[in-house]
């Protein structure tokens, strides 16, 4: 009876759960601890004996608790939102990072840990909980607050830099050592990653939920919704990513169609199961003893956790120009850690690359640390006030200033405004390359497959590289002819701008310069580019001429077509990017 | 990486029935049959290769889909509809359900299969498909006429039968066969254990869930609703019930709690993930070459469905007094199977009492007979304007007869309100005498446990019986002593109804007599009902007198307190049937 044994653990997890919770939340605190502290309860480690008959079932959707978790994140993820926090998010999030993650590998070393151990403890106290300081923010009625605001801003950057923690993280373990190259290279790869999956996701899923929602039937869109995730976290799998990656991905380019609130209705209560279900994994896989025999680090990791989140985010929104009680108010929000800790612990038990001590501990500092969050953004004022009064009156003067000085808008000259479309037109140019090198990168995957019989007076694998050379080059030419287009009227702009000042006459020459220098340099980075990532699917020279020729003949063709397809993409990426949402 | 492979089959599972059902949604066929068709192609007996890899962990998934299938069910029931529904969906229901399983059980022995395989082959055709008829009254638009009205109810009928039959299979199947006396004992049994959880759940479910709604939190109250759900079945497990029944039960008992829609909205994204794993996996199973070699039963079984149904149920609703045009609609809307069969299948293949082709041929007419369903709706109009204008005058007339003296309501006299008192006080004194029964029933199974030492000058088992037969007495006084007073209030009522027309000195003797003689009677019966439940528990009869002293002495104690208390319990499951649902 094997489906028994699995309700019997489903209701023992739920019973407990709910009954915990109703506990919990009658005295105020997280939900999520009371999730844990069930599975203490009904774990093997604590008497009276252990409840769950069938582990392995219950990790497996504790794993699509991780996944649902995940979404939901992305879900709340908005590239419009990213853009308004602007530099306060980032250099915050930036600073707390950095020192966490020095901090946990200090505090590592210090306990004669391995290398590997002090890293992902690092890690572990590396990002904040979006979930704890959410409750506790709605709790405190405190959401609408500036600092509030500043603190979302962070936990979104803090959320795609932990996604590149957890892909150096995931290679690190792989390969047990990691040279910066490699570290670049992995990063590389990710933004490359990123960048493609957001362009054409932005492209197609919007359109495609569009197109389900049209049905009116919650169910076909939550089965689809559920599809597109399942699915991308597949491709993310195969492609050697973690899965809460891809889950956080796919959740992102969802949270740009028009149905996003009707979406994130229909998927809590499937994550709300899910994410149960993990919190209380966390739990059942707690052992009190191991807590009580490594006291020491626990209450270490709590104080540096603590103190390190304060001082650096602090400063951190300090030194992006925000008065002296919001950042503080913003360092005593941040300090704890939560399921992005249990993550990368889960993370590090999977790859068997880190101790069994590292996930109590992490585990037990969350706790204690979730515990104060509410009374820390309490005490905040207090503190802020306290300090103020000891601190010397110049230095608050210089602070003041400091603050003025980042806040004062720069004036609307019309560099500024050349500076920006240059920016523009950069990231636009960037993109495209991206594009560019995802089709050769894809191209160099897929050799070996041997699809289409090579005619017979030709070599089986120079025919089979011949065409997906060419497929490559002929899917990347709309984005290539639009790379190029940029970049000359750039050059123009450019060869206009910086002759400003010297006579039309003596300018005219340097300006023909720049203005045909700059396309032609495009084009010889472009060709190194497709040198560099075709090399593997380059066929041999004559062939490799002859493709060429073909494909270059069709471009030709085809120019206008693929001039107006890139526009038409472009322009629907904008319109989806800025379209309002639905209300729900 | 299990987990991988686990996503990986999610991810082919959802995104297959994504496409399959938007296709058939964009056809208006079912989406149901969306399900079963990409269980089809995804599964084992079609090229080009079987895509799930970790098919248990599915078949686990899909149970759950059974129990969430259920619960919903349960949630949309409602004693209330069920009491407004009256006469017709009886009738027809239960002519439905016998002539289909007589129907199915001589197709069975017609192809000589045996008697197991013909048994569930009528169960499996008994029961018409709730998830079908809603979905195609919705997409005709004919949810709010008097005819779908009848067939809600008839369907509603249905589930509680089903439960039955659902019962009396499983009993059989493991048994080997079933005599009248086992029937009526699993009825029997079925009954109580409905009633006994009808009450206690009815009790105390909605006050729960309105205390945990009260959080406002929906995540709290989602994970006590599943924790309440799995719960149950897992109750009902140990009772060696099946999980269906247990999710209906407490989907039912739930479905009088005030936060009903807001449960519903909760629950809906759980049901229907899992309901399309179920529904996926049906097709899963599904071989098409044994549906190719077992054509002719399939073709035998759709045929007898279709008429079978549209015949019964016509006929039925006719002679509970309805026309003829509103019957034959309400037959030809009931032409289907669905769901419940497949559930019924599953419980054949999972005891292992029935042979391997019984599911697909299930499947098979219940694809065909859904896609039909559609069609039969529309075409009863036309159908039943050809029939009157060929049926005889004199039928037509008789009819038309027999319909208005059906519906003519009873006068209001004396004996009718009288009846309806009797009726009622007979009902309460069958629950509370239901409640006795369990209090001695559960003491039976708690015999040897050993729970308390026995004094020294006591034989142990002597010690536990005592305890337990004790313990059963007293908690059943409450309702001993309801069962007791009512029984009074109802002699005397008795004795003055059935002395009017006689001299009242002459009657007042046989008053007495009745008035005095009923409640004897009703403590003998009480005192045979716990001699026989309780036999197991019996102590020796010293202690049987001692026990009868000492729980006599306390009863006598706390006689007004027990009145009290059940005249409380009584009022709270009144006030609870009877409240108004929150609107979500």
């Amino acid at each position: 009876m094997h489906a028994a044994a699995f309700i019997q653990d489903l209701a023992v997890i739920m019973l407990v759960a709910g009954m915990v919770t109703i506990v919990f939340h009658r005295f105020k605190q997280p939900v999520v601890l009371g999730y844990i502290l069930a599975g203490l309860i009904i774990g093997p480690h604590t008497p009276p004996f252990p409840f769950i008959h069938d582990q392995d079932t219950i990790n497996t959707l504790a794993e699509l608790g991780i996944v649902f978790l995940m979404f939901s994140l992305g879900l709340e993820f908005s590239l419009r939102k990213l853009r308004a926090v602007g530099a306060t998010a980032i250099v915050a999030a930036l600073t707390e990072i950095v020192l966490m993650i020095w901090l946990g590998y200090e505090i590592g070393r210090y306990f004669s840990w391995n290398t590997m151990d002090s890293l992902f403890l690092g890690a572990m106290l590396a990002i904040s909980s979006t979930t704890i300081i959410v409750k506790a923010l709605e709790e405190l009625d405190m959401k609408r607050e500036r600092f509030a605001q500043l603190i979302f801003g962070i936990l979104i950057v803090e959320d795609i830099l932990a996604i590149g923690i957890i892909a150096l993280l995931s290679s690190l373990a792989v390969n047990g050592s990691i040279s910066t190259l490699d570290a670049a290279a992995t990063l590389g790869k990710l933004t490359l990653f990123m960048v493609v999956s957001l362009v054409f996701g932005i492209l197609l899923v919007p359109h495609l939920l569009q197109y389900v929602a049209s049905f009116k039937r919650d169910e076909m869109l939550l089965i689809t919704v559920l599809g597109l995730c399942f699915g991308f976290c597949l491709l993310v799998i195969k492609l050697e990513y973690s899965v809460a990656l891809g889950a956080f991905m796919i959740g992102a380019i969802m949270a740009e169609s028009r149905q996003i609130k009707l979406i994130e209705r229909l998927i809590k209560p499937v994550r709300d199961m899910f994410s149960a279900i993990f919190f209380v994994t966390i739990g059942l896989l707690l052992d009190p003893n191991t807590i009580i025999q490594y006291a020491q680090p626990v209450m270490v990791v709590t104080l540096v956790v603590i103190l390190g989140k304060i001082i650096s985010c602090s400063l951190g929104t300090l030194a992006a120009g925000n008065d002296g009680r919001t950042s503080l108010r913003v360092g005593m929000g941040m300090a704890q850690i939560g399921e992005f800790s249990f993550i990368i612990a889960a993370l590090g038990l999977t790859l068997g690359v880190t101790s069994h001590f590292l996930y109590p501990i992490a585990v037990a500092a969350s706790v204690i640390t979730t515990l104060l969050t509410p009374y820390l953004i309490k005490a905040a004022d207090p503190l802020s006030a306290s300090i103020t009064r000891h601190v010397p009156a110049r230095m608050a003067a210089f602070f003041d200033l400091y603050a003025r000085w980042l806040q004062s808008s720069p004036p609307e000259s019309d560099s500024a405004l050349l500076a920006s479309i240059y920016r523009k037109t950069l990231l636009q140019i960037f993109v495209n390359l991206c594009l560019v090198s995802a089709f050769f990168i894809a191209g160099s995957h897929l050799l070996g497959l041997h699809w289409i019989k090579p005619p017979a007076w030709m070599n089986s694998v120079d025919w089979e590289k011949a065409l997906l050379w060419g497929s490559a080059l002929l899917l990347s030419s709309p984005f290539l002819i639009a790379v190029f287009r940029k970049t000359q009227a750039m050059s123009l702009l450019l060869a206009d701008h910086s002759t400003q000042g010297i006579p039309w006459n003596e300018g005219e020459k340097l300006r023909k310069l720049i203005s045909q220098a700059v396309p032609v340099l495009m084009l010889l980075v472009i060709a190194l580019l497709i040198g560099w990532l075709g090399h593997g699917i380059q066929p041999s020279w004559q062939v490799l001429m002859m493709v060429l020729l073909i494909t270059g003949a069709l471009v030709a063709l085809l120019w206008r077509w693929f001039v107006r397809l890139h526009y038409h993409m472009q322009i629907s990426l904008m319109e989806t990017l800025s379209q309002e949402k639905d209300e729900h």
